[in-house]
């Protein structure tokens, strides 16, 4: 039998949440989904199959990233960006807008595309949301975003309309760019970006845009950049409503484990973040009870595990005492670990709140875990 | 049934060579053997159970780094470092002679032992033979080495023989204060050290002052320091012969691949050395062919595996062109899979070299192995 293209399935609604299927050629992805980010080709410090142990369905591939080191091109010729890092399931790729304003040095963004200088050779390289549909057709993703510009916080109404249009624009140019991409274009799927800043009638309106020209599934983008948790959830209030039921929905580069509660609850299918890697490899641990610092000397002689709930192989194996002391002696086992610890912890969150949608209890569910995760530590010695 | 203390018995000998096994209460160590180095309580880069499905039988720990952090009491308070670590095989300490006098800053020796300086906090500390046998116990340590100084290189007669001298003071010393150790004596073994430097009576002197005293093993300390291969063996050649054929002969901090051949083929049942984990760490890997930097240019578009002949995971799952990837983008992937790859290959040079002594084979095995090591990296593109 062979698997569909993209075939998104509700299976219960609570509210405004909604938990389901989204099912692809490499396989289903359970929703909500919190996406691991693995920038240049590996999730860090993780191993693929480790990775999926945790649970995830599918992983984020950085284009900005890529296509500087190794190149495309280079990751096209071995086999394409799931050959490359041994990870077979689905790979959504970002289109390196986000990563080029961010990260890039001496860029200019003009109706065309940003030019930019390359930290690793100093060439100069044009992105157009052209380019960066055939960058992440050569990468060989399962889930491609259109290529937008991330809108700056804080921003008047004026910039955060201006952006958008071109954003808008430029989703135009991306629709038609994975089109023109054909066998490619079959096998995978094109999403496209709300932007409009905080501005709720932007929002909408970018909104409309995007149904005008048809995509896949529809992310929001230019959240979490500052703007704070309140203010996130009121433009999640004033713009999800105005996504199509039955496309996937997906909030990008969130969040914080509360962010993503609270952005399920607002309907929210799909997330990424950097934080449960990136806080694994600098001595962060997520527990129920708030996220622990594990360098901190209350640790050095505890030997229970990071969390009694956990079943990860840090929490089976290894003390407080011990995941300390690596972390101390700047051990790369530490950073493993934590990796490891925090990406199950995600994985978990997701899989609560799964069962919580199905079982129609999602509010309480939600509001047993604010009240745990703002306790504090587990059971202090 | 109770497993043995301490039972060492040879299951077939070819030349010079032997193959068997010693049996401890934690299990069986499979010789000759390669002992992985898990300096501070943790092989780098590796989770324990991947190192023990590399196909190690034992690891060695670092007295020196355990006494400074986490310190060896708090280790003892924690359930010992086999605990600790979750490392439940038998492990192998070094008696910190040998950092002490390498790493440690503002070091002092004297007949009573070496005063020095931690590094971490500037506390000056005083070890001794009494103290590193109370250290490997509260590690709770399988087999103990004594205390000695390995003597530096190059060393003239008088200065290698007033070395060795102290040297058997201090193992003197060592059994002594090993055997007031009551109960964990009971349990675990105590090994000498041979020294003497490049000078074969006196190395003949040290193993018979050792045999006086009496020890479970016997170890060749001071070599790998400088001396080269060619004179490395010729103090093997006149060594070996005055230890007993009864009791298993560790090479200690040796070697490179050919190193080890070659110590086989004179009589040695044990080995461990940082190469293949450090190595792993800076980008080189072992093959049948020789070592390889996998940093080089070459390996990015390279398709194949580091070597089609390693079942490793590394060599399974990943082209020469995705390890070069990442070490080239510093990620920790990287150092895990090359540290895993080199561990294999260590692990499975010994196992071809205990078969190659079980079927009275070992001196053509030997040639083959070093004429393939030396012609270079395998099957250039």
């Amino acid at each position: 039998m062979t698997r569909p293209r993209f075939a998104f399935e509700t299976h219960a609604v609570d509210g405004r949440a909604r938990t389901g299927v989204l099912a692809m050629r490499r396989g289903d992805i359970r929703t909500p989904a919190f996406m691991p980010v693995g920038t240049a080709g590996t999730v860090k410090a993780m191993l693929p199959e480790h990775v999926r142990e945790t649970g995830a369905d599918i992983l984020l591939g950085n284009t900005y990233h890529l296509m500087l080191r190794p190149t495309a091109e280079r990751v096209h010729h071995l086999g394409g960006l799931h050959t490359f890092m041994n990870w077979p399931h689905p790979i959504l790729t970002d289109s390196g807008g986000f990563q080029v304003m961010s990260l890039a040095g001496l860029r200019k963004l003009t109706e065309e595309g940003v030019t930019f200088q390359s930290h690793l050779d100093g060439r100069r390289i044009l992105l157009t949301p052209e380019r960066s549909m055939e960058i992440q057709r050569l990468l060989g993703s399962d889930i491609v975003m259109a290529f937008d510009e991330c809108t700056p916080y804080p921003a008047t109404r004026d910039e955060a309309a201006a952006s958008m249009a071109l954003s808008m624009r430029w989703a135009r140019r991306s629709r038609d760019g994975f089109d023109a991409g054909g066998d490619h274009a079959a096998g995978s799927a094109l999403f496209g970006i709300v932007q409009g800043g905080v501005y709720g009638d932007l929002r909408a309106q970018s909104a409309a845009d995007l149904l005008d020209i048809g995509f896949d599934g529809y992310a929001v983008g230019g959240l979490a950049v500052g703007e704070g948790q309140e203010l996130m959830f009121k433009v999640l209030d004033e713009t999800v409503p105005h996504l199509p039921a039955g496309a996937p929905r997906y909030l990008m580069g969130v969040g914080k484990p509360d962010d993503i509660v609270g952005a399920v609850e607002r309907g929210i299918d799909m997330f990424d973040c950097v934080l449960p890697t990136r806080s694994g490899r600098t001595g962060q641990a997520f527990t129920r009870r708030g996220p622990v610092n594990m360098k901190n000397a209350r640790h050095k002689d505890d030997p229970r595990p990071i969390d009694e709930a956990c079943g990860c192989p840090a929490c089976r194996s290894y003390s407080r005492a011990y995941v300390h002391h690596l972390l101390k002696a700047g051990e790369i086992l530490g950073a493993m670990l934590l990796t490891w610890h925090n990406l199950c912890f995600y994985q978990d969150l997701m899989q609560g709140l799964r069962d919580a949608i199905a079982a129609g209890r999602l509010a309480e569910h939600a509001a047993d875990f604010r009240a745990t995760y703002a306790a504090g530590d587990i059971d202090p010695v």
